[in-house]
């Protein structure tokens, strides 16, 4: 790490594994299978790792994605964001690849129009459709008739399959507490056991019933009717996972790796090349006074500074380091523990992978785009 | 724009061209040299448009910009970003290809440990002084006595060689009137001229005075003793430069091509298919309202929708519209302006480029990264 070109992402081995270990152990624990989002990780070497042991389905965040994956011989990919028929062509390619992808809708509009378009192409189309358990993002909710025409409109096309129902409880990321990140996750399990039970009803097979989320998949009590669950960002860890008792500071296992460039004595602030583009502009957690930041500084080894001072403002290139209770060496190397682990690796090409001693023992690609 | 997968980054050729031809007759009528940022567009196919007619220099804010530039056979390159020691022998494969690199720093610890590096290598390494005209960035203020002490070890230095001084106001920014700008540039200006100054009557010559902002070099009244000028998002434009006055709507050349994917109608919202990693988290500039949004949501042909509604809230994936006047179709396009042109464009790979008539006529490539 003291040769590395800096801005750089560095990826800590024994943490990830430490954090899919946990996170493997609470599938088994609560009965369902692991289906990790790669949305974070977008990484083959992560999603070995993440699935080992598992069924081996993954989720994705874009088609980017899911042809990276299917590529490398990923076969179950579930793709996460409603689907629009002008993405059908994109989903026939990676299908073609020799994956089954599986997409998700919310409404009858969608499901006719694609429904019609995939009647049109070679290819079977499988679908999940969304619930709402609660973020109003996106979704039905679960007593929604919408729920049973969207299922008949997929069961009555030709070559569409409807695999079943999912959600994702984004809104327990507003929760502090772990008793409150518990009740989200059973609002969570019952919003969508109560669609697939609607289904069933009518007589529609629903053989995946799916959640998702880090928190909600840390404290949930039981996932009772559930079939698989969907976290992704728990493999890193961030501040906000942090901030919210997902993680902690010892499981952070991303870090943008940064040299400093100038030290200001009569402000007490040093200057890093770890700016917006470096870190992402994600303010994802408040520090003890309340303050929104760019990430946490920390010494090469990753122990965080004194009074674990953050980066309090950024420009393209630069980040503002104020707080420091002795003056940094010019080229001096600080490793960044960012707010939100997503948004920062969606800035890299790849991982620096270092061990426990810090070596720097492999470089795993990632891919991005759309 | 009909076929393109979604999000897509989309550049308007004539916008572009426009605003070019602005900035040049700009530098013109001031009678400086144009040395435009290149840290908005990192594309050659602009970079080689805003040159043109200029003396060539480009200034680019990452090693890995001044890499592809000097492979394309750009030679005269300022790299914006205070330099540290063990980038020197990045700055060395550069000039390899043939381009010669100005370095910038704004302090003797940093101007000793470059020299020494410096005097180790091959090759002769180029430096400007960097001045603090306001900002409290970076930078020496004018009259700091260690712009001269800074000037002298790099002048006893081996390979080394003094070009001058620069300085960013990155502080024009926060000025919301034309009127303000024109104080900041002139702040800008003095501060620059004043260390040139300062240089030149202890004997060090100082060819270069380069100053540097967009705002500053549409609204300065003059430029004397200024050499050159580096603005960077004109060739764009954003939303944020919108609201201080330095484009028109009418100038926005950037914008991401987005599919709706859902429609609340008991919210009147639509979802997009544009989240936090197509437009960037970068939150410029408020509405009417005082409203921070994510981007300025219009119609495919490059029209702000009716009540110019915004991108209110995105996850990764998502973005969510309200305040639309008449429902979208699944799948129907839009295209977003982005708040901050320089932190949506690093999202991409690619520029579409498209015609007055909203044909894709070309894709150019743009680089990233560190």
């Amino acid at each position: 790490m003291h040769e590395l070109r800096t801005p750089a992402l560095i990826l800590d081995r024994a943490r990830l594994q430490v954090n899919l270990d946990r996170m493997a152990a609470r599938a088994t624990s609560l009965g369902v299978n692991l289906r990790p989002h790669m949305k974070t990780a977008k990484c083959l070497d992560v999603a070995r790792l993440a699935t080992k042991g598992q069924a081996g389905g993954i989720t994705v965040s874009t088609l980017a994605e899911a042809e990276y994956f299917a590529r490398a011989g990923f076969t179950d990919i579930l793709y996460g964001v409603g689907i629009t028929p002008d993405k059908l062509a994109g989903v026939s390619a990676v299908q073609a690849l020799g994956a089954e992808v599986i997409l998700i809708l919310d409404n009858p509009d969608t499901a006719r129009l694609v429904v019609e378009r995939a009647g049109a192409q070679g290819g079977a189309c499988r679908f999940l459709i969304e619930i709402d358990c609660g973020q109003h993002r996106t979704g039905l909710l679960p007593d929604d008739p919408r729920v049973l025409e969207c299922a008949r409109i997929i069961v009555e096309g030709t070559n569409c399959e409807l695999r079943g129902v999912m959600t994702h409880a984004g809104h327990s990321y507003d929760c502090d507490t772990t008793d409150a990140a518990r009740v989200v996750a059973e609002d969570e399990r019952a919003a969508v056991v109560a669609a697939a039970e609607t289904l069933r009803g009518a007589g529609v097979p629903c053989p995946i019933v799916s959640v998702g989320s880090t928190p909600t998949a840390l404290h949930a009590e039981h996932l009772d009717g559930v079939t698989e669950m969907r976290p992704g960002v728990y493999m890193f860890g961030d501040l906000f996972q942090h901030s919210i008792g997902s993680c902690g500071l010892d499981d952070l296992a991303l870090s943008v790796l940064t040299s400093v460039n100038a030290w200001r004595e009569d402000e007490g602030r040093a200057m890093v090349d770890a700016g917006a583009l470096a870190l992402s502009l994600d303010r994802g957690a408040p520090d003890a006074e309340g303050d929104y930041a760019f990430g946490l500084a920390a010494d090469i080894a990753g122990h965080p500074l004194t009074n674990q001072p953050r980066i309090r403002q950024v420009n393209q290139e630069h980040g503002f380091l104020p707080g420091l209770t002795e003056a940094p060496g010019i080229g001096q190397r600080l490793r960044i523990f960012p707010n939100h682990a997503c948004s920062t690796a969606a800035q890299y090409k790849q991982y620096h992978v270092i061990d426990e001693d810090g070596r720097i023992i492999d470089t795993w690609d990632r891919t991005g785009g759309w």
